[in-house]
């Protein structure tokens, strides 16, 4: 079964909530992560929430990092959406897991775009 | 169980090639699924793939609003990430489906940061 996206769903519990209230600390763990993770930049938009909170995006040439941050509750949300399987996510993750100094992290795999789930027109191509 | 992330990834099959290719209607039909959904657009940044796919986030006051399209396998991967559940998303749906002439329409919804995951030290606010 060929898969198109390769969506990790990732849960950073126990975080240090002066590191994820820091703009400029999550987009450059953002960055250097990509850069770990060998995924090419297109565009970085971070903003900061008032009175607390970081929200995120950055758009990579293979998709997309989101990441929103609570850090009245310690708590990241993380995603990595690429259409290729073959990067270092974990060790972007580990990376990311440290510079927010994270006590848990859980990673959810989904599979988009599932060729069994295409239309019959385009399924030909693959049989 | 108090939920801090409200996530909906949606599977788009059997699109219309040529709309899902087209960047100029994928930033519109965004863009007005977000203000059906009274979201608060904040960034917006699309990219269109050499020589096919668009690729695209909605960063909102609220979280993110994701895509990923490939035209070829008429085929587009959508995400609407908010920490507000009350929000339009069903009739912003159905304007995107309706718009990318999709045949079937998948949701599939994951709650983020869950209260009875994060750390002893704050769930005491919610005692």
């Amino acid at each position: 079964m060929q898969v198109l996206g390769f969506h990790t769903l990732i849960e950073l519990h126990g975080c240090n909530s002066k590191k994820i209230n820091d703009t400029i600390l999550v987009e450059k763990t953002l960055l250097e992560a990509a850069r770990i993770a060998s995924l090419s930049v297109v565009n970085t938009t971070i903003h900061h929430f008032n009175p607390i909170g970081v929200s995120g995006v950055i758009v990579i040439k293979e998709s997309h990092i989101a990441i929103h941050t609570w850090p009245e509750h310690n708590y990241v949300a993380l995603d990595f959406f690429t259409c290729n399987e073959s990067y270092e996510l974990t060790e972007a993750l580990e990376y990311i897991k440290t510079m927010f100094e994270a006590n848990l992290m859980e990673l959810k795999e989904v599979k988009r775009g599932t060729i069994s789930n295409l239309t019959p027109s385009f399924n030909k191509e693959y049989e």
